[in-house]
């Protein structure tokens, strides 16, 4: 354990997980490590809930994150209904059904600002951070598990922090994390970043020994990744990025190696990268958040020569692999805060192309990647935002029809607009691509209908559009039906027109 | 003449708008210095409409400007049906038009990103680059007169440049610009700007003498400004904003001086800025777009210490006064390219506090900004999306009614979204302001309707609202009635419902 806990002033700090959970109370605000079910707190949050309900009085604590969960610790703090506010990002089917029903408030934030609302003290403060680490040096400092997060800006504004010293965790992270934080708005010096692989600040988290109130030594790993293989459509989507990527390098408009990537979370995001393993390209880089297996994969296949993110999530297998061969991928990865990962100035200053999912797409290029019918939460726009607006390609990948074939994902206008026409370059179904850039909308919808609509909704898709141009306008609509398909689908079960569906 | 054109190698360059307008063909992409009526090239592009008239054979030319142009530019090319697509930003009535019948393509697009799009090659490339100059110095370099905008960009990936040298704008310009160009994205350092009133620069745009084809001299001055005077309802805006930025101080989360304050354009916008002549602040520093009246008046008034832009729009008293006192302004001006006034790692370094305009804004604070109805083009996003998504405090204001109370500005579902949930702070009417920071969406709505709204909507809203609770959800929405309200204007002239427009 010494090796792990190397500054000896800590041992006093050592305490059980029951007994840090018992310092917080009613009311206040924690903020916890993890991102995408990796480098999360574990045993702190799980021995509150266990306090709270042995308790059984009221009581609620705002709860920040740097992304979602695992380990069940957003489902377990849910269902005891302990959660006052919750934000930037979560997927948990549990909390999602509270959220849904108002009895949980959700902030969806895009992930890189959480850090500048807690620095401007535009947020309720943090009482306590609790944050995983795989080790804490001979001077204190933290060294982060899997994921960074939102763990340094906690750390760096909460009152009192919690670590969760995880022993089970290969000790060989120790090294990959580059910690950075911008100092307050307008005393800020350009953040140095010009490449994927810079380092540009420190091994792990600085933080005040007085500060740490408790030490919690733990054992568990991550929750392994829940992504899906790749499918014929997934396959699809990525066969046609490929080609349009191919094409750009053909027009000069991309260098041989692309730009540095970034994709989405989740099975398709992940199947769009596995794409890569038998395309020509190599000497990629990855500049992202959530590095998933394909990463992995294209990393052992010499095709990624460096990626950065600000977390490992894995399948369960993946997990135990790279654990185990940790030594062949440190020199090729770096984590940084989501902070870094995520913000608008080396996104826009390294031009990545950014590759991110849709919930649905609307004839102009509208985007909703949060609500269901405009109204059920999924898990949060995560930093699909971040990315979007400010990469040098913005590029969204859905399958053209879901359930079934009953849901269009290209419908007349989006019921929920995360990211607006003027944020989306490119959109990819397994039917084909739409290249939007310098399109008016008119263009564009034509271009969507025909290439990314699925074919048994095109037809019906060109009505609406041509009812539309009837009204005129710079982006034609009938606004009396431009939710008709979701009102259809929420009362019949399907978006099909009836007439349609008997062709 | 030649204290203008010191390079005299210029000489034999100078040829008439006629001969310059004669080089243009059809099919051909040209880029137009000027921003919302600043610094706009006037003579070649009217000499063109007039050639085209005169020749009556089919013609068309895409056009691409800094933002809007004045001189009836945009008025006479769309009269003249002569523009094929437009880019990134208008205001003129007749263009309008023709964008909303479907006559016109119109890319609406953010004003940082044409720069981008134009050097990552991913839209027609730029044939003539066309620009307001007030000098030419003795190295050829091109000293642009009121407006920055996109002419660096314009003039670096033309194939060639046609300069409109005006004698008549005052020469006391030059020395105001600060010329910055990224490199291409992947090769680019961090942009040094971390002050307002930092220069990182030349004093003009650099240019290959080979690439000036043509120098026409001009002597036609900018149009006015048609800004009207603040009245009751955008003093009450102001006030309210006023009294949450004096909060925000007290509470310690902005210093006495704020943050550099950006605007958006227009009536409202100006009215805002003059809010602050009779506030308590000092020491104010502008980083915006576009320098209208009341900086100046602040400026006169030692209120604003420093204001950077990237053009000077004033009304026709306030430009006189400006022209023959500039010395006066001179140390307290820059004006630079709009992709470094719109920059995100700019916005976000300095933590602006951003002030845009909305056509109208939903219960859950999407906010509209371009179309009418959803639908009708007014003048685009312009920089708004640009300073929103990457500043300090994103504020939006509006009258709560327009059209005499026949159109409320919050509504239950934004009929167009430029600005999403994600990306609006707050929101501010003459009925009050809403902070919705740190707000999950049940908890904005409720502030919205109660704070902004006005009483006249107000039951309207909150019987929306109710109903749409009983579905559910994250953003609660009856999604069939979603956008009743805007069709209930275009059918009956009103938004109002019967049973409250008889209380």
């Amino acid at each position: 354990m010494w090796e792990r806990l190397r500054d000896k002033r800590m041992a006093d700090k050592i305490v059980t997980a029951e007994e840090a959970a018992s310092w917080i109370e009613d009311g206040m605000t924690i903020g916890l490590s993890g991102f995408t079910r990796a480098g999360d707190a574990k045993a702190v949050p799980l021995a509150l809930v266990e306090r709270v309900k042995k308790e059984n009085k009221p009581f609620g604590v705002n709860v920040y994150t740097g992304a979602s969960l695992g380990s069940d610790v957003d489902a377990v703090m849910a269902e005891a209904g302990i959660v006052k506010k919750r934000l930037p990002f979560q997927a948990d089917p549990v909390m999602r059904k509270k959220i849904n029903d108002g009895s949980m408030a959700f902030v969806d934030q895009h992930l890189s600002h959480t850090a500048e609302l807690i620095r401007q003290g535009a947020m309720d403060a943090i009482d306590y951070a609790i944050v995983e680490a795989v080790a804490i040096t001979e001077d204190g400092m933290i060294i982060p598990a899997t994921s960074v997060g939102n763990s340094n800006i906690f750390v760096d504004y909460a009152k009192h922090v919690i670590i969760e010293l995880n022993l089970a965790q290969t000790a060989e992270l120790e090294g990959i994390h580059d910690i950075y934080t911008p100092e307050v708005q307008g005393e800020r010096e350009p953040i140095p970043l010009t490449r994927v692989d810079q380092r540009m600040g420190t091994a792990g988290i600085v933080v005040d020994f007085d500060k740490i109130k408790g030490i919690v030594l733990t054992s568990q790993l991550d929750s392994p990744s829940t992504i899906v293989e790749p499918d014929a459509e997934t396959a699809e989507i990525a066969a046609h990025l490929i080609a349009f990527l191919r094409e750009e390098v053909k027009a000069g408009r991309l260098p041989e190696n692309l730009a540095p990537l970034q994709s989405g979370v989740g099975s398709v995001a992940n199947a769009v990268f596995n794409g890569f393993l038998d395309s020509e390209f190599t000497d990629l880089t990855v500049y992202s958040e959530v590095l998933q297996d394909a990463v992995f994969d294209l990393l052992d296949a010499g095709k990624i020569s460096f990626a950065s993110g600000c977390s490992i999530t894995l399948t369960a297998d993946k997990m135990q692999y790279v654990s185990e061969n940790f030594a062949k991928y440190r020199d090729k990865l770096l984590l940084r805060p989501q902070e870094i990962t995520n913000h608008p100035e080396i996104i826009r200053r390294l031009g990545l192309i950014a590759i991110n999912t849709a919930i649905e797409a609307d004839i102009y290029g509208n985007v909703n990647s949060t609500n269901v019918l405009g109204s059920k939460m999924m898990n949060g726009i995560g930093g699909s935002g971040d990315f979007a607006r400010n990469a040098r390609l913005s590029i969204f990948v859905t399958k053209s029809i879901a359930k079934g074939g009953k849901v269009s994902s290209i419908v007349p206008f989006s019921s929920h607009v995360d990211h607006t026409e003027h944020d989306v370059d490119i959109i990819v179904t397994e039917q084909g691509l739409a290249d939007l850039r310098g399109l008016a909308p008119r263009e564009r919808a034509l271009k969507i209908i025909e290439n990314c609509a699925h074919p048994m909704y095109r037809e019906q898709l060109k009505a609406y559009y041509e009812e539309a141009l009837t009204r005129g306008g710079h982006t034609p609509h009938v606004l009396e039906k431009a939710f008709s398909w979701h009102v259809r689908y929420a009362q019949e079960g399907t978006m099909l027109e009836k007439k349609a569906a008997v062709v």
